[in-house]
């Protein structure tokens, strides 16, 4: 028997069409969070790839066998975890399409649709979301936006950016020292609430990164950054990038632009933002003032691939001036030059990796399929759900709101219970099984957090997790008073 | 007009399948680099995003108005350039159903299916080719595997593996020297031939990486190696990492393996095994020869996305002890912990970001409907068909072919003439629009390079890219006899 054909292909690729949309429309009634327990699934399929091949009504049929069993399913609307990840028809199809042209755009010539579709995509999305003209690859100048893989990659890649900047403007100043002194006199600043891959991108570019303190409501301030920037040159070293975040993931906190903007520009320090999940909401013109101060950021990440329908992986990036990107890491071999360099990006140089897929039919297809209206009604829903929520939660006083609501998050615990009291509520709700949420921690205080995380979700989902957090409550409430 | 139910999806969704399918049927009939210049695409699509939906089917007709005019079509039989990157049926199938299940896998609990299937997939796959025990998971130690999503990543990785570990090992002995005054000193290795990501890992990593001289086959031996760190012990620095190429880019060679591994171990130097291209080969018997001495890499990868059938990306990783990643770069906040933390891998710490899709699918589908034997058949009609390349060269004596073919890849040159005519020869093939080559250069000797790329290619696909070939000979030559 020889490998699949393409009739062949067609059958399976539908009935994969049918088996995805009957999953997303009974998603449901699926329980969101497995049962297995580590090591589930070696048993469940051979120790070898076979020699000859399956058919593929097998492999189908080992979806609900081998792979469903172990999915902890993010599009149930009773999903609550971490942040949304998107999930939409019209980027599936988009992939399809990226999947069978399956070009490798490191440069123009290797496909020129796929980098000139990414060009006027980011300047597509840019508009929608407000971003100033600077960033644009539309205004002529030197900025434009990228596609990177995730946020934590965006991070990294600024702080590179900002490393060879820093490192080439000391050495103007000082010609004899070398690269490896100035690095480490480096450093960067960042929130402590900033999220997880901030603190890595400074250890993966090897150079100090520092959390600041927040203010009481877990905000970067201005003065705070200008303190330590103050005491760190005082102290002989080279502030030289910032990472403030518009929606923190634990609290989705907005960190203060309009202050820490103008302390980053004075001091020379690359200002870059991270607005991973809250990035979409711009898209809205109502939450624009969340991220008044913008225009002094030197690079800009949101994710169209959490809240903007977008599958993963779709990082939107946009630097004021790439060229410090591109100049620090410009490895240009024989085999990958051609005849056009230069008068389009060639996006190997805005990025880690070398290889890169077609990401941007996925925004081209969601933009165009929902529309600017749908991707706008979709977050006023998601964020109006979230508020829903808050309300039902601040109905019961056994309860508290720990943040304010602003996005699709909710931050709440029982109100004059200890820690270890809203540790065992968590744990209650998940193991009952019906939504799955996770945790967070702001200064020793644990709290329990509510993302609207579906595309699919409704009032009356809400109600559901609602009524969960509520009957989980009473358990371990009474619980405590029996003395369990 | 609302956003795209599931019964528009099933429609849209089933026409993409087709569509591709003709497309890939077809691709013969397509020019396989296009004629645009850059800028091409902007004028054809509004400058900013539709504020009501369009319909599908306008999105579908825009496909061969705006997309295709700018694709370079990789896998036409007529591609030669690069080396190939994959595209197969079952892989765009598994795709489909990795964006509707669209988890994030960055811990286990994350979703446990999509790390599991990882575990088993890489154990699967480092079988087939036949790699030591010690890397595979199933073996019970410390070793594993993990997809990455370039080799690029892979290098970048393994070599901040390696820094952590020289690190750690050097403070045992002089506790008093900092992180910085030791990583100013290590050094790393690999040959002139090596990839350009080679390079830029280790301007990313910040840690000096010396390209080694090959000898005339162009492969690395453990002599040079040898000599180049004990020069730079003298000299007061730390060898501490070795990339060793199996197939490199320029002309496919093998670094000498059973040379580099004994001196990388006698010398604590952390080997990482670079075999993106060729090491799909070795899941054939008689290739593995070429990577003897396998048994003393500390690390190794490949890419199952360039010639094994699966679409990027997919690049395949081992290491033998992964505690040296997952230790160095472990942040690990409340959000993401989880109560069966070491009991699986939680793959966020084996790489550089943190989300990462359900790739495992696509290898799973692969294997499954192509079956180690069609996968062997599919490596060994490719290399059989450069060498039928290799013979039509070699049958006209104005050529020669300039390195010993030993996978899907023919270098060869006009023989007697200069680079400059061997450039002309490339540019004129490319201008005839017919076949696409790229070029390279070794110690200054300009060649082509006839890579095999597409899973279509047949004999009589070879037999028009020699005639294509011959002909601009016959253009190039007689230009210059009659002084053009």
């Amino acid at each position: 028997m020889d490998a699949m054909e393409a009739n062949q292909f067609r059958e399976f690729g539908k009935t994969m069409i049918d088996y995805v949309a009957n999953y997303l429309e009974n998603i449901r009634d699926r329980r969101v969070l497995p049962t297995v327990e580590p090591g589930y699934l070696r048993p469940l399929i051979p120790s070898e790839a076979p020699q000859k091949p399956d058919s593929w009504k097998d492999v189908m049929d080992d979806i609900e066998r081998v792979i469903m069993p172990g999915v902890t399913h993010w599009h149930s609307p009773k999903f609550h975890a971490y942040f949304p990840t998107a999930n939409s028809y019209p980027a599936i199809v988009a992939d399809i399409l990226s999947d069978g042209i399956a070009c490798i755009g490191f440069s123009w010539i290797a496909s020129p649709a796929c980098t000139e579709l990414e060009v006027v995509m980011m300047d597509w999305l840019g508009k929608m979301i407000g971003l100033p003209e600077e960033f644009l690859a539309c205004s002529g100048g030197k900025g434009g936006g990228v596609i990177q893989g995730t946020a934590s990659e965006a991070t990294l890649v600024a702080l590179l950016g900002a490393k060879a900047r820093a490192i080439h403007q000391v050495k103007k100043e000082h010609p004899d020292w070398r690269d490896a002194d100035i690095a480490e006199k480096l450093v960067g600043y960042t929130s402590s609430q900033s999220h997880s891959s901030v603190e890595r991108a400074g250890l993966l570019g090897g150079v100090k990164l520092r959390g600041l303190p927040t203010d009481d409501s877990n905000r970067l301030r201005g003065d705070t950054l200008e303190k330590a920037i103050k005491e760190d040159r005082d102290a002989g070293l080279i502030p030289f990038y910032a990472v403030a975040t518009l929606g923190t993931t634990s609290s989705c906190t907005f960190d203060n632009l309009e202050e820490i903007g103008p302390v980053c520009n004075d001091n020379n320090v690359w200002l870059h933002i991270d607005a991973a999940y809250a990035g979409a909401a711009f898209v809205c013109p109502e939450y624009r003032y969340l991220m008044k101060g913008v225009e002094m950021a030197d690079s800009f990440d949101f994710n169209p691939h959490k809240w903007m329908l977008v599958n993963f992986d779709c990082s939107a990036m946009w630097l004021k001036d790439p060229n410090w990107l591109v100049n620090a890491f410009n490895v240009d071999p024989l085999y990958l030059k051609h005849d056009q360099q230069g008068s389009a990006p060639d996006y190997r140089h805005w990025q880690i990796q070398l290889g890169r897929r077609f990401r941007s039919l996925k925004i081209w297809f969601v933009l165009r399929l929902y529309g600017v209206e749908n991707i706008q009604k979709h977050i006023r829903k998601q964020i109006g759900l979230a508020h829903y929520f808050e309300k039902l939660v601040k109905s019961d006083e056994r309860f508290e709101v720990t943040e304010e609501v602003l996005m699709g998050l909710v931050c709440f615990r029982l109100k004059n219970e200890t820690n270890e009291v809203n540790e065992r509520l968590l744990k209650r709700i998940n193991a009952r099984g019906t939504i799955h949420l996770v945790p967070s921690k702001i200064r020793d205080m644990y709290f329990l957090r509510m993302a609207v995380c579906s595309r699919l979700s409704e009032e009356s989902d809400m109600e559901v997790t609602w009524k969960e957090v509520r009957e989980s409550a009473d358990d371990v409430l009474e619980k405590k008073v029996n003395g369990f």
